[in-house]
């Protein structure tokens, strides 16, 4: 069998939110991740590989070329397998525990790590403005290296969602109070904002509990953190004294 | 005045090391970044602009085109400038404070992260084994965010500084102390791996102390965490207490 050229032409859609949400369907690339994919609930619609070794119980697998695997890999280096996943059920919401809130993260390689994170540190909910990149952008996916699988995400109007939650908020601000002299509680609400911009105007008008990274670098103003890597300090925090 | 064949030319080979180290001169991009670096000691070698207003004083300055800036750009959006600045002269290391050693870090933008987390943290030396990326790698020099300019980094052996180094050495291990429960000394050497590999096994066994960030995540065994989140995370316990 090889690559058709409607498999080409469907598989390339699929880089586009548009087309993803059209056949519900999502991209996952290599042994590694999408090994991952295929041990959790979701729903496998068909893989392509070039040595089906592992996939020999696989109905809805072809067996391609590596030249046709590069025409339809995101990857610099496609590693064997190429597999289109269906998109999940939304999953219900439950008030407790802690809850990450993204104010409009545009890069995709953030949202993978901050996925990558909130599974680390047993968050399993994620709540993202609707204008923060798709969680299922083939690099979000590739970057947060299965933890997608273990992570309920939400895309909603996150004003909306925090003037109805009752658990307290949190975000990250420099004026803030020292994160490190907080007692931070066990179910909270962190809200991290956008790479250029942090948290819009009216989203910190929401919240009641700013905290801040202490910087200890003495010779000049520092650029602030990186969200992904301020995400990673603020989530140990929230966790250590557990 | 546009830009000159010859201009071009070396403008482009020096996105190789070699070249690099052949001219004593690196890359720097955009009206930010640009503008720290000629905010430090760093020394200007020659200034292309689409616009100089910001740059009248600047004598070795070329007015380009946005076409030619593209040229030579490794930005997806060049900004208006791009500089060429001297390598500056090798620092001399001091053995005390708190000191990050990496053992073949690969990714530029995980290296670019760890020298803002060091500018943020304080920490000013940085010792890269031999095969770690080069911070004056354009990636690095773009992602470090002019941070470069307070962090002192030295190639080395990094077996040899560790044999030799008298300063508690800390590494993070899976099965190591809790870092949440561990007291951490003020001067201290912290080393972090590979990104795939993590620390090569005749670095590991040069160290005596290894720590951990515990794990929250319940439902099955998850991906470990990156390595520059993870330096996040442990060069912030380093400072927590101070």
């Amino acid at each position: 069998m090889s690559l058709s050229k409607n498999q080409l032409k469907l598989i390339t859609s699929l880089q586009q939110k548009k087309y993803r949400t059209r056949h519900n369907l999502f991209i996952v690339e290599g042994t590694k991740v999408v090994g991952e994919f295929l041990n959790s609930n979701y729903k496998l619609n068909s893989l392509f590989c070039v040595n089906d070794s592992e996939y020999l119980n696989i109905n809805c697998k072809t067996i391609i070329s590596e030249i046709d695997l590069k025409k339809i890999s995101n990857l610099k280096n496609p590693n064997n397998v190429l597999a289109l996943f269906e998109m999940p059920a939304k999953d219900q919401f439950v008030e407790e525990g802690l809850i990450v809130v993204l104010d409009e993260i545009n890069d995709p390689g953030n949202l993978g790590t901050i996925i990558r994170l909130c599974d680390w540190f047993g968050v399993s909910q994620l709540i993202c403005s609707t204008n923060t990149v798709d969680c299922f952008n083939n690099k979000v996916v590739q970057s947060s290296m299965g933890s997608l699988i273990r992570t309920s995400i939400k895309y909603t109007s996150i004003t909306n969602y925090l003037q109805t939650t009752k658990l307290p908020k949190f975000v990250a601000d420099m004026n803030g109070e020292n994160v490190y002299k907080t007692t931070l509680p066990k179910n909270a609400v962190l809200v991290m904002g956008n790479e250029a911009n942090g948290i819009s105007k009216e989203v910190f008008e929401l919240i009641n509990n700013t905290i801040s990274i202490p910087r200890f670098g003495t010779i000049q103003q520092t650029e602030s953190l990186n969200v992904a890597t301020a995400t990673a300090i603020l989530l140990s925090e929230f966790r250590r004294s557990l």
